[in-house]
Parts: structure tokens; C-alpha cells; sequence
């Protein structure tokens, strides 16, 4: 008696559920159902479609595969039990303290390229690896496996909009419409059509299948590759299919089954089930792959001392430089990259470059995506707009990704344009992401040479310029390691320690010397690591001058620089005082706004005439 | 001989392009080429179509203006100028200091609902306009304008989609399909065709046009209300159109016009332009408005020390509670409303309450849209996914709405979901908002009084909820004003102070039992409000404590309590020691997390000990 794939793959996709249902009961918490939905789906990628080395997960021109609706992630962990990974029984320690197998998938999992479990960010993730496959010359194909509900998410839109003008051929997504949201019925229950006309509103290949026919699973995954457009797979699926009592009910998201429930789930699905690997996993192509190697040098830089320069346009001008002959460095930008500067990497290396158009939170994504593939993305807008991105921001630390960030036109510097185009919380937010280093120059050079250490660190870094043009102030050889500061000015009397970054060093610099005249020192450190700060540094300098430091920064006082030179030395008795723009902001002049605001030359003499 | 309302309204349009390249040149700064594409459109709808009072723009039965391409407010100041609002001349001030004509729009400006200037946010706005106006029973309409370049952002289509579920038909969406964006050509250029197939794929009606034929402009905005569907449409129009040197030219973003061009121009546009309103603008309608006021009291509350409840659950009974007698209050979530326990005020009040479905930026623009209507909105998720809408909050700030905001599931204590779902900055993010007040209850008790005082306080305030159950510790009649703190435990001879807040709260308490038997006495602050903090409080304490502080929060370290402690008082002398969330947490249990990453009991006591 001949079994077919398709009866083989049915097979696995109830042992996958029986595996879905038994952890998470054994967790007593977890998406029990979000799994049984898709788990024909996946058996049909992993162990009928889907070209990779099951023994090497991280090799990279294996197929890649996303799980977008990150709640179910023990049918992800199933599917690699079953392909031998790790054994089976270890699927029961989903959700401890000790196991990796976490709530939702981490890649602290090999066989995990990026976090998911904040629904709508994986379809980003997928067209930044579709691209770099392209720039790469390499034929992997990325695969995309969404909830219904998180169609709902922009993001997600975002990004197939961006797949469908680069036409990415090389882009499977995959929804898996099962009608139930976690609280009730999504917006668009069953009616597929409305995911097809979406989809092909932007250019998408299209099929509507039955989620749960492997026959059409197979079939249509056939197109994948096929023709120029990228290819949604819009499946009608149940909720908790194959459980007779709970399959499209509501009321069972997020829910374990009781032990009780779970066995008689179990008994249901047994005589179904299937074990073991049907065919070889197809294997995927040797194609080379890059090199992705940092360089061993970057090609020096030529400012003179007091050329007027931009700190945004040192940004362009070093990626364009480091770019060179660092092949791992791709950038993109939101339609912007004439104001960040990101246009001279742009015009020199049109190829490693995506313009993601006005769609901060997707240009995130698609950055996370190339970063996963070896590559270091320089994603660039105007500060204030990183903001529409923070969650993805968030994730790419949670996914511990080698993501950069550069966010020009910060605080009132900015002038005429208005609040709105201001980042005044960009700091706070930054320096809030787990493992991210937050970076704030003041000149051409110290730009330029942060550039760099962000390129060579691994993690996610951010990039903080202004707007306005600044002296060079500092020698060409002048290294800035992250983490470190300069001490711009001391002498032994001095009475306070100014703390500043960017802009404001220079009007720290001019109170310095107003001070002078009148015979009161202060010394003067450029903070330009803001995170991880230079501790130690400014601890020292303060302690020669009393414990008395005043930050100086264009931000809200809440969460930037002065709060955070205050939370890492008020331990050690640093008296902290703080100037940064304490109100709504208005349009105007940016020295006219520097004044107001009271984090100018003027302002800094007054606050330490106040203290001493 | 007779002029048409055509003819007229297109001469409108000249002088308001003329007013728009006038005050830019004068400015120096500023989008006049975004102006020209759109100066039929709002001649149209100011001059020939819109429904209000000239005189008095706040007016609530006002047909709704919201200008989402905000980087083309001198036309809107034009368009209030040619109405009489305020002298001509007074445009030659834009963007100056003392001119509220600022760069971008602002609620400064009486004419102005919100601030606009971070692209694809106006249209969600609209929709929570348009779910109030049916919820008040009133016939004003609204009309949202876009720009094209802003369609790539999915806020656009979250919002979309909201509307065509909802088929709001008394929204109009309008797309200045100009073709350019800032550094270049939009995504689908001038292939309309895209954006009707974007909105009719999610049940819009959509009418194509020339967006510089009034006649066609006119025949379609006499579609608005008609039907049950919201009507966008797409207007193709020319960048600079009526400058012959400039008029669809790539370059020309976001720069004003030399002296010489803007003569030239100007001249160009002169013998076409007109000035002074042909007919008197239709009055809106005078149907009954809600009263919108906040009660004289609230019920009371009636928790019996030491009950089990979560902080989350508190907020769905004060919502269900408080919305008994206060009618201002409307409600939305993002399908976590079984989560967060805005389904306790979802079943009371279902009309009340709108599902927006996993889409938060739409969320909390829906909710703003609602504040600017007299109503007070409390939009609740997740905390960590508020991080989605950062954008969105941070231009709530801005407009200075009174939108309220509910996060749950913060920080480790969550527990085994991971860590894509525990909010570690979310304190950071919302302090970093201007004028905003964030809340973090411990108790049932506490946490009603907040949402109390959220709806009583005029702003954006967040309110941090927890998913654990703890006891109630505080009587019903207690009182938590915003910018209080609560002194739980304090001696003589205190040795340290403990500032908590939330679940850390009570391991304060179980740290100080501890210490106790080992005499060794320590102060225990509930520090419930964040942002405004109980500085004197603290303070106060803090002296009495040989100035050592300990705070200890389910947040990381950065821009959290431990900061907004610190940069209050390390001024002062007072000397904070932090403990917080200092790594990457991983799924478990929530007492096995709060151990392992040393906020718990066990760990107040090592802190404390480490001091004294």
C-alpha cells in the first residue's frame, strides 16, 4: 500500500499539533490552537517544500523561514524535534527558565534568525532577507508564515508594499486565516478576498487555498519563485483544527488545554498522526556565499580644524567612505537621504542601498533582515521618525541584531521646522533598548569615526546628528571608542563639570570662555558615548570639582543625557544638575530656540553662577 | 458677465499658491511646492464644499479639516487668512518665534484640531472624528488630506481598514497624488490606479481625478456622505503646479523660492488669482451637542484589604465604574481587551468602545481623534506594544491632547510569555513625552483612584498595569493624587530608603519584614506617579536616611524610576542606587524572574546590606 506525500505531510502536521498540545499543557500557558491552524502549513514547508540542511540551521542558502505570528512557536519547536534537532521530550521544558524554547521564538535558537511575538514585523524581516539574497547573487527564498490578525498591523503593509515594487520573487508570504483573533473575531473574518485584493492592490501574485488541503498547500507552494511578482498564499484555516471541540471556536486563544482536554485532544489526532521524515529534506545550493568580514582598516579622513561641516552630512560622508571597502555595509532610508545625508552611499553604491520610502517602521525591519544575513544596515531618517519604529527598534534588541540606526535634525537646533520634526525623546528611547549603544557627536570627525565603531560593533547602535553646520574641533587621528568621552577643557580650580553632546558642547565651550573672563574655570567633557557612558571619566572630573556637574543637552529632561549621567554617579554622590528643554518647543531660529529653551552659552554661565 | 463657482474657486486657488510662495520666501524656509499640488483641493473644500463657521473654527458642528501632508500649512494659513480669520499680512510672519504660523500645524492655532507633520497619522485621527460625530449624534463631517509620498506608511491603512470595517461615510479621505516625494519619485508615481485599488480592496468607494479641475473636484467631494462607504479620493496633481519652471520638477522639496522665483512665479499666478469669497461658506448644522463635562464625583470603590486582583483588572472596573457617570469616557483596544480588562467597559458600554483591532498606531490615533472631540479616550493594550505608537504619542504630546493611555503586562512579571511581551521601556518612552503624566499603580485600590484622576487631569497620561495578582493594601478612601507618593514604612533610624512602585512594591515590603528581624530598619515608598515625582516626598525621606536611595523597579535601568529618581535629586545630594532589569530577561516564572534578575525581596536585602 503506497502512502502519499500528501498523506505523509497530513501525518506530520497532526504529530506536530500532538506535540503543539502536550508543551504547552505541560506549561500551562501558551497558543495551543494558533498552532493546530498552521501546522499543515508547516509540515508541508519544512518537510515537503522548503530547500535546507536540518542539521546546520544557520547555513546560509537554506531557505528561510519566518514565524511572523510568533505565538506559535511550539509548532516551530515541534517541526525541529521532528527533524531531529533535539529530541522530542525536550519539547515539554517550552516556557521554563532553563529551556530556549521561550514563550515566543528568540534566536537564542539556532534554528530562530530573529525574535517574533510582536505581531506584524516578520513580512519586514522577510523582504530585507529577500533583498539581500538578491544582492548576494544567492537563491535561498525567505518564507513568511502571518496570522489574519496581525494583517491588521501597517507594518505588515509596509512591507508588502515594498516587496511588490522590488518585486521579490524570491518572497513567500503566508496567511494563515483562521478567523479568531485573541479577544473575538478578526476585522475580516473569513472573507479571504479581501487578503487577495490587498495583496494584489500591490503588485503580489496571489492563491486563495484551503489551509488544511495538502494537495493545495503543495501545489501552490510550486509557485513559489515562479514569475516576477512575490506570492501571498492566503490559506483558510481553522482554529484549533483537528480538536473537535474547540476547532473555530472562540474563546480559546491563548489558552492550554487542561490535561483532561488534552488527552482526549490527543486520542483524536493520534490515529492521524505521522512520525518520522517522509522524503530528504531538499537540499539547498552551494552558490558561494559572501564574505562578510569586517575590513582590517577604513581609509583615513581629511577635516581641517574649524571647517564648517554638518555632523548629519559626516554620517553620509563616512558610509560612503567605509563603505568602500567594507562589503558587509548596506544602508536604507525613508525618503529622507537627502537630509540624513545617506544619498552619498546611495549615489556611490546604488545596489546596497534600499529606498523603503516613507515607512520608518518597515525600513527598521527590512534593516533587521539584512543584518541576519551577515550584512551591517545603516538605516537612517530624521530622529524624531525613528519613533514610528520603536517597537520593531525594541525587537531587533530582543533578537540581539547587528542593527544601526542614524537619526538626523535632533532637538530645537533643528528651528524653523517645528516640534514635530524635532527628537527630543530619541535619547530616552534609545538608551531604553537592552544592549544598544547610543552615540552623539558633536563634529565632522567624531562622526565620522563613530561610523566606524558602530560598523565594527555588533549590536544595535544609534547614531545621534544635528541639523546644524558645527566646527571641526577635533585632529583627524582622534579616536572615539564607544564608551569612552573627551575631556574638552580642565584646569585645577575649575568649580564645575559641564557634561554636553552635539550642539551644545560648542555653546558649553562658549560659556567656558565668558566664564574664564571672569576667572571662574569649568571643565568641559564631550559626552559622545551617552550610552554605555564614560562613567569613570566624568565621575573623576567631577570629583576635582566639588561633585558638581551640569548636563547641557538638546532633549526633554526625562530619560537623555542628564538623566542618565545622573542614575550612573548619584550613587557615588555626583550632584547632578540638569538644562534640556523643559517645555512644548515652538518654531523659530535655532539659536533663537537654543536661548529659549535655556540650553545655550548664556543659560550654562547662569547655572554655574547659581552653584558656585 | 457671469463668473462660475468654478472659475472662482480656481482663483481662490491662485492666491492661495501665491500666499504660499509669498510666506515661504519671506520665511526662508519651507514646502511651497507641496502647497501648489493641494491649493485646488482646499479651495475647494474651504470656499466651496465644507460646512462651518469661518468665524469660530472650533465650533463642534464644524465640518473637520485635518491637514496630514502638515508640511503644507502656509497653504492652510492662507486658506484661514482668505476667511477673514486674521490679516493677510499677518502670513509674512510664518515660522518666526513669535508667530504661532509655525512650521508644521499646531493646536496653537484655533483653526488647528492636531498637530500634523509626521506623516500618514491624519487619517486616524479622522476616523476616531468620525466614530465620535456618530456616537454624538452629530452630522459634521471629515475630511482628511494626504499627501501621496505619506500612503507608504501603514498607519494610512490601519486607519483604512478601521474605516472600511466601520464604513464611515462621513470621512473623505484625499490623496495629492503629486508624484514626488522628498528625495524622490514616490513609490507608484502618477499610477493612480494603485491607490484605488488599495482602498476599494478594504470597501472603500474611491473616485479618481484631476486634482486641478474644480469641476471635477467639486462633482466628486457632492459624493461625500453618500452611500454607506468612506469616500477617498485620489487626486492627481502637479508638485509647484502653476509655476512653469518648477511644476512637476524633481529638486524642488521642501525649498522656498529665491526673491527673483518667487516674483517670477508670483507674476505667473497673479492674472489667474482671486481673492475675496464668491459665496457665503454653508453654515454647519445646529444639532444638540454633547455636554462632555466631567461629574462632581465618581462612585466609590468598595475592596476589602488583602483581596487578590491585578493591577490590570482594577483598570476595567474603574473604566466600567467611572464611565457610569462620566459620559466623556471612550474606550478602545487592540483585540487584547480580554487581557488588559477593557472588556469590563466594553460590555457595559459597547457603544462606547471600539475595537481597532492589532493595528496601535491607528489605535491611539483613533483615541486623539476622539480627545479633540471632547471626549476622554483610554486606549489599552499591552504595554510594550504602546512602543508601536510611539509616533503617535509623541505627536499627542504635541497637540497637547487628553488622550489616555493603558499599558499591561510590564515588565518580568509577566512571566512565562517572554520577552517580546514584557514592557522593560515603556517608563522611559512615555516620561520622554512633553507634559505627560505616567502612573504605576501597585494595588486594585491605587489603580482606581489613577484612572480617576487620569480622566480628571487634562493631558496625555499613561497608566502602567500589572499582569500578577497582589493584595490590596490601601483603603477605598485613600487618596492618589498625580504627583503623590505613598510612605508605606518608615522609623527613626531608617537606614536606607526604598523607592518601589507596582509588583517591586510589595518585595520592598518582604525586604523590609526581613530586614526587620535582623534590626535593621529601612523607609518603603510607594512611588505611584512617575512623572510628575514625589520629589519632597522622596526628598524628605531620603534626608532622614542619610540621603541613601534604593530604587527598584520591573523596568530596565535606563530612563525608569531609578533615573526619574535620580535626575530629580542627585542635585541634592542624594545618592540612588538602582536596581532594575540589567539584561536580556528570558521566559519563566514570574518570582523565578524577579530573582533572577535581582528586583526581589532577596535582592532589597543584598542592596541594602551592600550599604550600611
Amino acid at each position: 500500500m503506497n502512502i502519499t506525500i500528501e498523506e505523509t505531510l497530513t501525518g506530520i502536521a497532526n504529530q506536530l499539533r500532538i506535540d503543539s498540545i502536550a508543551a504547552t499543557t505541560a506549561a500551562g500557558s501558551g497558543h495551543p490552537t494558533s498552532c493546530c491552524s498552521a501546522a499543515d502549513l508547516v509540515a508541508a514547508l519544512f518537510f515537503g517544500h522548503m530547500r535546507f540542511d536540518p542539521k546546520d540551521p544557520r547555513y546560509a542558502n537554506n531557505d528561510r523561514f519566518i514565524l511572523s505570528k510568533g505565538h506559535a512557536a511550539p509548532l516551530l519547536y515541534a517541526a525541529w524535534a521532528e527533524l531531529g534537532l533535539f529530541p522530542r521530550e525536550h519539547l515539554n521544558t517550552l516556557r521554563e527558565l532553563n529551556s530556549d524554547l521561550e514563550g515566543h521564538p528568540t534566536p537564542r535558537l539556532s534554528f530562530v534568525d530573529v525574535a517574533t511575538g510582536s505581531l506584524g514585523q516578520g513580512l519586514s524581516i522577510g523582504v530585507g532577507m529577500a533583498l539581500c539574497a538578491r544582492l548576494d547573487n544567492l537563491d535561498y527564498r525567505t518564507y513568511v508564515l502571518m496570522g489574519d490578525g496581525e494583517c491588521a498591523e501597517g507594518s505588515v503593509w509596509e512591507a508588502a508594499s515594498l516587496a511588490g515594487v522590488n518585486q521579490l520573487n524570491n518572497l513567500v508570504a503566508i496567511v494563515d486565516v483562521n478567523r479568531l483573533g485573541q479577544s473575538q473575531a478578526t476585522a475580516f473574518g473569513y472573507d479571504v478576498d479581501v487578503y487577495r485584493r490587498r495583496f494584489e492592490a500591490i503588485n503580489w501574485r496571489t492563491e486563495v487555498i484551503n489551509g488544511h488541503d495538502m494537495e493545495e498547500i503543495l501545489e501552490v507552494l510550486g509557485a513559489a519563485g515562479l514569475g516576477r511578482q512575490p506570492l501571498a498564499i492566503i490559506a483558510k484555516t481553522q482554529k484549533g483544527h483537528g480538536i473537535s471541540f474547540i476547532e473555530d471556536k472562540e474563546g480559546w486563544h491563548g489558552k492550554p488545554l487542561s490535561k483532561e482536554e488534552a488527552a482526549r485532544a490527543i486520542a483524536e489526532l493520534e490515529p492521524k498522526a505521522k512520525s518520522g521524515v517522509a522524503d530528504p529534506i531538499p537540499a539547498p545550493s552551494e552558490l558561494p556565499l559572501p564574505k562578510n568580514e569586517a575590513p582590517s582598516a577604513y581609509p583615513p579622513i581629511s577635516y581641517k580644524a574649524g571647517d564648517l561641516i554638518a555632523t548629519r552630512e559626516a554620517f553620509g560622508n563616512a558610509l560612503a567612505r567605509i563603505g568602500e571597502v567594507d562589503q558587509r555595509i548596506v544602508a536604507m532610508d525613508g525618503d529622507t537621504k537627502n537630509s540624513t545625508f545617506s544619498d552619498k552611499f546611495y549615489k556611490k553604491f546604488p545596489e546596497r542601498f534600499t529606498e523603503c520610502f516613507i515607512a520608518e517602521q518597515n525600513m527598521v525591519g527590512v534593516a533587521t533582515g539584512f543584518s541576519t544575513r551577515g550584512k551591517v544596515p545603516f538605516a537612517s531618517t530624521f530622529a524624531c521618525f525613528l519613533s514610528r519604529a520603536y517597537d520593531q527598534i525594541r525587537m531587533a534588541g530582543i533578537s540581539m541584531a547587528n542593527l544601526k540606526l542614524a537619526g538626523s535634525h535632533v532637538g530645537v537646533s533643528i528651528g524653523e521646522d517645528g516640534t514635530s520634526q524635532m527628537a527630543l525623546e530619541d535619547l530616552a528611547m534609545m538608551r531604553a533598548v537592552e544592549g544598544s549603544v547610543v552615540l552623539y557627536p558633536s563634529d565632522a570627525v567624531s562622526a565620522e569615526k563613530l561610523v566606524e565603531q558602530m560598523a565594527l560593533h555588533k549590536g544595535v547602535a544609534f547614531l545621534r546628528t544635528s541639523r546644524p553646520k558645527n566646527p571641526v574641533i577635533y585632529s583627524n587621528d582622534e579616536p572615539f571608542p564607544i564608551g569612552g568621552a573627551k575631556i574638552r577643557r580642565q584646569s585645577a580650580g575649575d568649580k564645575v563639570t559641564v557634561v554636553a553632546a552635539g550642539v551644545t558642547l560648542f555653546e558649553a565651550a562658549k560659556a567656558a570662555e565668558t566664564l574664564a573672563t571672569e576667572g571662574i574655570g569649568i571643565t568641559v567633557i564631550d559626552a559622545y558615548s551617552v550610552k554605555p557612558l564614560a562613567r569613570d571619566v566624568i565621575k573623576a572630573a567631577a570629583q576635582k570639582t566639588n561633585n558638581l556637574v551640569i548636563t547641557v543637552e538638546d532633549h526633554y529632561p526625562e530619560g537623555g543625557l542628564g538623566d542618565a549621567v545622573a542614575g550612573e554617579l548619584s550613587a557615588d554622590g555626583i550632584r547632578v544638575h540638569k538644562l534640556a528643554v523643559m517645555e512644548l518647543p515652538h518654531s523659530g531660529k535655532a539659536e533663537e530656540l537654543l536661548a529659549k529653551y535655556g540650553i545655550d552659552a548664556a543659560a550654562i554661565v547662569k547655572a554655574v553662577k547659581s552653584l558656585i
